[in-house]
């Protein structure tokens, strides 16, 4: 099963594809669209976020997406730009008949890491090392939708084996970890 | 010159055409896309709003767009809900390179009534007044479309001819009051 995790933002709109076979989480592809110029017109940038992460999903052909949902932001303006690239985001995947489902900022950090307050240096931690990313990236848009489709495929090994977290995960997969 | 204006709402999305010729500007087309049902997945409302646009432009072949600018909402849930449905109609304009031009309610309503406070009411009076619609639209979405579709045309004038509102442009045009 292959899952597409995105992270929308209207600067940076970072995606990880995983594939997930039975045991293995395999990282196949990870990266950011990010906006030409940081001044470039808003409506073109969502464009460029339907458009590129399109050719993301013709190449992955991932069988699940998988967002966070979004809930509030203290900045009015800044929620209606995050909104505006979430759903060109949603568009790109629903256009290609893929189910979207949605997790809480919580449940990801908490699925992933196995603290729900988690920091975004700790998720990015325990992204790369699941998915054996021994470079730092750039972005942590990017390594964020990677938690999210890792998420993704806790929580449907969950629902189907009563694994609850990334650490219970750890327990059932000692071949995972990565000694240091 | 054909003009789409797009009034989009998350249940109801309204849109409204119009082609201005030198002196006339005349109505197309205008209707809304509604969910088909109120409790429909809201990610599958937006696929919506974009590929019934889409038809509308494909019929209606727009030179330019006009849409409400989007500032603030009392209430987050409806901002993050309508500014994806936004988002939504802006891509089906912007996968067509049909250029958006955005425009104030107050800017809206002052071209379209002469008062940027107008009520809706008074929109959709003067809107069916000035595109002779002899039937009251069923919602004010619609009616709400085509006023930013005649704002965008007004301002357009204004800036060749120094038109600077409604009441000018009656002024100027005399055969379009309907008397009562």
């Amino acid at each position: 099963m292959i899952i597409l995790g995105v992270d929308p933002g209207s600067v940076l709109c970072g995606y990880g594809v995983v594939e997930h076979n039975g045991r293995n989480i395999a990282l196949v592809e990870y990266g950011v669209i990010e906006a030409k110029r940081r001044h470039q017109d808003f409506n073109q940038r969502l464009k460029e976020i339907f458009s590129r992460l399109n050719s993301v999903i013709d190449r992955a052909n991932p069988d699940a997406a998988a967002f966070e949902a979004l809930f509030y932001s203290k900045n009015a303006q800044s929620l209606i730009k995050l909104s505006h690239a979430r759903a060109a985001a949603i568009l790109a995947v629903t256009n290609n008949d893929i189910p979207i489902i949605e997790y809480s900022a919580r449940e990801i950090k908490k699925s992933v890491t196995g603290r729900g307050s988690a920091s975004k240096e700790q998720v990015q931690f325990m992204v790369r090392n699941l998915l054996g990313i021994e470079e730092t990236p750039q972005f942590f848009d990017a390594t964020d939708a990677l938690a999210v489709a890792i998420c993704h495929v806790l929580r449907k090994n969950h629902n189907s084996k009563k694994s609850t977290s990334w650490a219970d995960y750890l327990k059932e997969h000692p071949e995972l970890i990565i000694s240091k």
